[in-house]
């Protein structure tokens, strides 16, 4: 799309997770790795690369939303610790990790990314999470 | 220290940094890993572990501050892409850690942690990157 103007979800990001809900500034969406409960908001505003990139009223409304997010995937799972990061060295729209770990699981201690391969959910399973974070999240 | 209601740094988190500043509600530490231009952020608050341990107050002002932090980091660096995130997989002790990344350096474009052996300063780099930092975030 060459209208920079006009929030589009970047096609990696999209074609790894599926939707899970839209918040007041971001979409919320399920990584498709069954490996790891594991949840981007994405602000749905063009052009963003960096935190630092957000107006400060932005940022302030991304962080609730951080905040809200990380609750219910935290309560959801019974995390026993939870993964929260912006990095963007590969995909540049700005998105932020929410991720549920605990001791023995795949990557455990180290950070998720770029370890193994992805294992995509059973489709019943997916939708059971989706499910309760959008209940979570927005009541519906 | 069984006093849990008074903050003291994990020593862990001190052994692998130098102090940088003191901000409002954070502890600013360069990690002594000439690798990587790479600082963490430390609430000073006895007994946190997660971003949604911070009361409501509290959250808004470390986000500002590591908004502060990731400002002075990119623009004293250059870099290509900040990295900022709250993992605490090792260390309990809720800090965030805020990087500048290039392309092609040592973990690129990977995550940092766990890549490798952290390769000191040498003493004269180390003092010039404090420096640099304390005066960008508070003016000394």
């Amino acid at each position: 799309m060459s209208d920079q103007t006009v929030f589009v979800l970047d096609p990696r990001l999209e074609g790894d997770s599926v939707p899970v809900c839209d918040l007041g500034l971001c979409t919320v969406r399920l990584m498709n790795d069954a490996r790891f409960p594991w949840v981007i908001l994405v602000p749905r505003i063009a052009g963003l690369v960096e935190l630092i990139d957000l107006s400060e009223a932005d940022r302030r409304t991304v962080t609730d939303e951080i905040d809200r997010v990380t609750r219910a995937l935290s309560s959801h799972t019974s995390a026993e610790k939870m993964n929260v990061a912006a990095l963007g060295n590969m995909v540049r729209q700005l998105h932020v990790h929410v991720i549920a770990r605990f001791a023995g699981d795949a990557a455990w201690p180290g950070p998720i990314w770029g370890v193994g391969t992805a294992q995509a959910y059973v489709e019943g399973d997916r939708m059971e999470r989706v499910d309760a974070l959008k209940a979570a999240l927005i009541g519906a």
